[in-house]
Order: structure tokens, then sequence, then C-alpha cells
């Protein structure tokens, strides 16, 4: 009887190896049967693709089968019918700003800033207010696919807190400025509480802390360079808004004799590790600049449009291999965080300006907001790509509303076509974040009702002078 | 005992006469209770707001209260938290072309005209199509809210037949073109067709049926002529695309001696029938004779940027009492036919090419998707607004979304935060086309497994040459 069994198990043997030796392996999470949009070097589509994930990490992509002979999954993510994307990048926000979202529009921006939201921030930023603002923020880039944002804000440790209990990847600059802010009062109180915000979190698995010097309008040449210092020893990026309005431009060719990237760049101030936000007005010369000095930038094209900024010359970035993202700045000055709209408009704004419709094409707008941004950010060999070895950020997005109907190009498709609400799924670091349209990390009802609540009170603070 | 019972029927006469004597009226549907933007004259929002309809028509609009003390409905939509809008109007479609949605992108437009649009036309465009094409676009349009659209395509009977059983309100123009199109293969067939056309649907409740010669350079002098004659006659709207491009400008004043208006009012050919599309190119002299003749303008924005068209001078047309309403144009140039993007993107476009964010402010981008575009399609005595006497076309949407929250202005609010999917319910002239999303008089399933059939199709004839 035992001779026959062992005979039995070696007939077995040869017939099926593969069942006795080759076992699948067993992981976190499978995506599985949707067309993953890669955005690796090669921009790979795979029609029938699937994604396995492991520690957080991307330990397969493939197709359906393939991924389904090596792995068996703990959980499933049915994505038939469905994109499969890295999850997208916002590269510039205020996040709390979204309890200012709508407070005033179409006013002159000194109108605006003075009148609107410098007083409405005086009388009501503080830890409580950013902490709800922020679950607001969070909430709404969870829902658009959005899964790393760059932020740069006041008491920006509690937005760390609230961004890491939520499970979302952020770059979060605190607001250095050379006025009194809600949080810090003086320059050096800023800068200290940057350098402990920045040990802090520094090693935390979500959250990049930085430092955010205003602009260099706001903050002086000496400020800045006390900036630099400290952000190079603890290595850390540096967010900044530079050459976001032409009076800009003018007041520091006036001041410094020089425009103002050549200026920070004159000054020492850029490397590799600095986020420059908007770029709006930048000459061949300080194109260059950006390029060599490795300086990544935030394209905020709404914002720009709505401000009456100007339009940032992104094609001429984009040929001089500029690391260039699209962010969606403030709610208070767009009036969302919708990088779904911020793609479909950098691809239509670039064409109209260019007076070339070739220009910025949907690839080119995807590429921004995924693998370009993580470039901008500095984090392209961690997210922004679907590939191994890759943190699991990924959206899984719906392919078949009345308004994607019918689909011929994918990447037409997902800037030309889809929608935030679009969005089914989302995964953070391999976690779900959202399923179904429905948050598993934040309490939507509850962020609704925080609001709402701020919002009276920012209504009678500014009714009362 | 009966004396006492007539005692105290007088006693309650004498307290309570308006229970006895005023009974309240019993409507078919009562919007109860909602944001009511009226778009009135007086530009009137009622915050506790209610509309009732009766036979189509909107026979009372007011506070909750005062709806409720006068009417009785035998159908209610709860509208709390909601804004109850007029239905939007899309002054500029190619409806059937949602089934070319994205079949090519970032092309120069000869090259997406004459490679991918035209062939794809030819080898496809026939009754059935029309209709396939049709249906997808109404759907669309219901699902954003948009409740009068204006057309023009081919088979434009097909695409009338299809709209009014949907129950949608479109202002339709057969197009009249110099070259064989797919329905019609001379200008005297096309001519007679829309003869035929207009004297069947002329008295129907949805349907407006209009000529469409395709533009200035499409269509000889003569042509023009006949058809404007035949027009007058049958005193019917006339649509017509106008100074699209710089080419289109250049060439006319080359062969006409004149700008593309001033050669169409020096032919007598405007008249306050005419709706003229995109008109991208109008100087001041042009912009009066628009006026003077009470042409209605059809702009739309995120067309014009992607085929890098140019900016419509739509502020001057506003300063100068233009009727000016917004358009997508067709799927194939957009990639959809959402007009809340639209208005986002008017804003926003308009304030950037001026140079001054007070332009285009969030209320007249709203006006133009509503009352406005009413104008241009000069139905405003019938719908663009929210008034006593008009059609009952109205949307109602959702405000408490969390890219919506917190609310402070509500034009804001619906151009700069609110989309497409935020519409839930949609009334056209009292019956109500969209309930929760639902679609009711159409079949969203079958239109879509139509559409992607029809992309099966579409792809071979393509590769087939």
């Amino acid at each position: 009887m035992e001779k026959l069994q062992l005979t039995f198990f070696f007939l077995f043997l040869l017939i099926f190896p593969q069942i006795v030796f080759a076992q699948k392996q067993t992981v976190d999470l499978i995506v599985q049967n949707g067309t993953v949009v890669t955005m690796d070097g090669q921009r790979r589509v795979f029609e029938n693709g699937s994604i396995a994930v492991s520690k957080g990490e991307i330990v397969g992509v493939g197709t359906f089968a393939e991924i389904n002979r090596r792995y068996a999954a703990k959980q499933l993510i049915n994505a038939r019918g469905k994109a499969v994307i890295p999850g997208l990048v916002n590269t510039h926000t205020h996040i709390p700003m979204t309890l200012f979202r709508g407070i005033a529009d179409d006013l002159d921006l000194q109108e605006w800033l003075t009148k609107y939201i410098f007083p409405a921030e005086a009388k009501n930023v503080d830890e409580a207010f950013v902490r709800a603002g922020t679950r607001l923020g969070l909430a709404e880039l969870i829902k658009g696919g959005t899964t790393t944002y760059c932020d740069m804000y006041y008491f920006e440790d509690a937005i760390a807190d609230e961004t890491a209990k939520a499970g979302v990847r952020g770059v979060l600059g605190e607001t250095i400025i050379d006025f009194p802010a809600p949080d810090n009062k003086t320059h050096e109180q800023a800068l200290a509480y940057t350098e402990r915000f920045v040990n802090k979190w520094k090693n935390h698995a979500l959250i990049v802390p930085a430092y955010a010097p205003h602009a260099p309008y706001t903050v002086s040449q000496q400020h800045l360079g006390n900036i630099k210092s400290s952000a190079d020893k603890l290595n850390a990026p540096v967010v900044i808004h530079v050459a976001e309005t032409e009076t800009e431009v003018n007041d520091i060719i006036k001041q410094k004799g020089a425009r103002p990237i050549e200026y920070l760049d004159k000054i020492g101030f850029l490397s590799d590790r600095t986020i420059a936000a908007h770029v709006v007005f930048a000459d061949e010369n300080e194109i260059g600049i950006l390029k060599k000095r490795g300086v990544g930038v935030a394209h905020n094209p709404q914002s720009n449009m709505k401000l009456a900024s100007g339009v940032a010359p992104i094609p001429q970035m984009l040929a001089g291999n500029v690391s260039v993202g699209l962010g969606t700045d403030g709610a208070a000055s767009n009036n969302d965080l919708n990088l779904w709209e911020e793609m479909d408009t950098a691809a239509k704004l670039h064409k109209l300006f260019s007076k070339d419709p070739k220009v910025v094409t949907a690839e080119q707008a995807f590429m921004m907001a995924t693998i370009g941004g993580a470039r901008a950010l500095k984090l392209e060999k961690i997210i922004g790509s679907i590939e191994t070895g890759k943190r699991a950020d990924i959206a899984i997005v719906d392919l078949d509303g009345l308004h994607q109907t019918p689909t011929y190009n994918i990447y037409s498709h997902l800037v030309y076509a889809t929608k935030a609400s679009d969005v089914r799924h989302v995964v953070i670091n391999g976690k779900i974040v959202m399923r179904d349209r429905v948050l598993l990390t934040l309490n939507e009802n509850a962020i609704k009702k925080d609001a709402n609540l701020y919002r009276e009170r920012i209504i009678k603070s500014l009714s009362t002078n």
C-alpha cells in the first residue's frame, strides 16, 4: 500500500511538477484584471492586467494570467472594465484652505488677499481649524484618486498628524514668512518649529516633512539662507512659491537686479530638493537653471487662470527636461482639489497658448499628474508609476460612464473624459483607503459637519471688524 | 343637535375662512424646499424655495411656506439641501459625434479632420449611427443637468425624433454644406430636406427645427442666400459656424474683402434668428453688428482651447449686450458634453486672457449657461430662468459633496466647485427625465452597448483604407 502511494506521488510529480514545487506566493492584495496604465519607462499598458501587493510594495505587475499563476491574495480588488493607474500626485496645495473654499472670488489678488484671505486667516486659523480643514481636504483628495500631495501651510505638524492618520502620502512644508503667522511669530520661531517638525517626521512611511519659505518677496535673502542651511543639514525638501505674478518678477528685478529664479540661484538657494510652485514667469535661461539645479516645478493651471497670473512655459520646461507636476493650489483659488480638471485644463491651455493643438498631449498631461509629479517632489523612486519595487499607491477608475463611452485611447479618455467622480477604489502604501467610493480612514459626515461649523464661525468673524 | 352643528360651522368659517374657501390648487409637480436660483431679472434666490409646475409650466415660484399654502401636488421632488436651477442650455453640439469621442486628439485641425473625422464620418454615418450617437449624447446631457441643446449635424430629422422621444428640448439644425454629405448629396437636396424637416417639427412642444449652413467658407454666397430666404419664409432659426479660426478669417478677407461677420452682414444673412457658433474672431465693429442684428453667440471655450483656435472676445460681447451662451461643441473635440466644465473654464479663461480676475464672474458664467444661452437660442421667453409662465426645465443639484463643502456663495459654488455628477434630478417641460441619477426616458445600458458596437465598427472602418 505504501509503495503504491509513493508510486502515485512520483507519477503526479512527473505530470504536474509546478503544483508540487512552485506553490503560489500569498500576498496582501491583488488588484485584478483591469487596464493597468503603468506609466513606467516603456509606458506599458496591460489590457487585462493585475498587480500584486505585499507589505505596501508592488511585487508583481503583469497580465491577469501571469499574476494569477504566481500569486494568491488575502484581499482582492476586481478592476474588470476599469483603469488601474498610479495614484495621482498633487504637487501644490494649502490643504486647510478648503474651509475658505469660495469665500471670495472674482477679485483682484490684492483685494482678495487683504480684504478676505488674510483677515479670515488671522481670525480663524489655529490648530483645530487646520486639522478640520486638512481632514476635509484629505477626503476630497482620496475621492479624486490623489494619493500624494505637497502642502504649504501653518501648523504643518498637525497636518502631518492628520495625513498620517488618514493614510495619505504627503510632502508637507511648514510655512516660513517674514511676518507674524498664526503659529509662529518670528523667523527664528518658525525655523526652530520646522527643524523640530522635520526631525519628528523624517522617518515616517508616508510623511516627508519639508521647509516652506513662502516666496522670494516675502522672505528676506538672509532668512532664505538660514532656511537653505537648515534644510541641507536635515536633507529635507524646500517648497517655495516662485515667479507667480508679473508684479513679483518686476519687484525682484528692481530689488535684486535679477529675475526671481536667477536671484534664487545667485544666492545659492536652489537645489535638487527645491520644489518651486507656479513658475509662471521663467525665461530660457531660467528654465536652464531649473534643469541644471534639478528643481521640481508645480504647475497650477486653474489657479493661475483664476487669479489672472499668466501661463507658465510648460511646453518649454518639458522640452528642457525639467520635472513638472500638476497642482491645484489652495481651494480658495480654484475652488477644488481636483487633479482631473487640472490635467484637462493643462492639455487644453497650452495648446491654446502655443497656438498648436499638438502641444501637451493627453499622455504628457497624465504624466505630469503621476510620474512627473513624483519627480517634481523627488519621490520618483518610490511612487508615480506602477512598477515592481515601488510603493502601492494606486487608483482604480471606472471607464464605463456615459461621458466616457466609447473608449478609443486610454490617455485621451483619462485626461479629456474621466472625472474625479469616476474614481472607485484607492490604495495608498498597500492599504485600501477608499472602497466603492466609501472612505475607510476618514469619517465623511463628521468632516462635513465640522466644516459647516467653521463656515458659521468664519462668516461671523468677517462681519465683525 | 343639527342647529348646534350649523352654529359650529359658521363659527369655524368666521375664524378660518381660508380653509373653507381657499382650497389649495392641485398641480402636477412641486419641487420643494431647495435653494432656488431663479436667474430672473432680479436674480432672486429663495433659500427655502419651492416651485409649482402644472401642465409643464411653472405656475408658482416662492418660499416653501408660500408654495405650500397655495398648492398641493400629485408628485413631489424634495430638494432640501440642494440647489434648484434652470436647466442648463448647451448652445452648440454635434450630438452624434459622441460616438467619435476621443477617436483622435492632439492633432492639427486639418490632420484631425482629413485623416480621422471626415473618413470616419464618410464610412460610418448613416441614420442608425446618428440615432445611436444622439441617444448617447442625450443621456450624457441629462446626467449633467442640460435640458436644452442646439445641434448641427446630418439626418437631423432622426435626431429630432430621438430628442423628442427622450423628452429633451432642442434647437436642431440640419447641416447644409457645399460637398456631398452623408444624408444629402447636393445643396438643392439639403435645402429641400431642411424645408420638409422644419415643416414637420415646427409646432412640436420640445423641438425647434433649424437650418444649419456649415460655415461661410464651406457654403457659397448664393447658397447662403437661398438658405436665408427659405428660413425667413418658414420663420426658422439659422445655426452657423462663424470665425472659428484665424485661417477662416484670412481666407474670407481674401475672397470677400471683408471679415466673416462683416461679410455675412453685407450679404444680408444675419438676423435675430441667427445663432453663430464660436465667433473667436470679432472686432469692435463686428461685435456692434452682432448686437444690431440680434445674433446669438455660442461660446465654446474648451473646444477653442483644444483645437488651439483662440479666445473669443466674450467680455467685450457681454459689455456690448450681445446674447452669449455656452456650448461644448462635439464630443470629438472636447471630449464631453459637460457644461459645468465650460462654465468653470469660461470664468477662468477670460480672467487670464484679460489679465483681470474680476472679468467673467461666476454669476456671469452661470448666466451664460442658463438665461444667456436661452437668449442666444431665442428661447428666453420660454426657458432659461425659473419664472412663472416659463416651461418647467429644472435641474436639482446636490450641494453637499466634499468638493462643495463648505458653501459661501451659491454662484461661486455652482461654477467653481459643482460637477456634472452632482446633478440629482432633472425636469424638462414639467416631466421628470432623471430621478436620483436614474434616466427615466432612456435606457443607459442599451445606449452603452450600442455605442460599443459602433466603436468596433468605427475602428475597423479606419484600419481598412
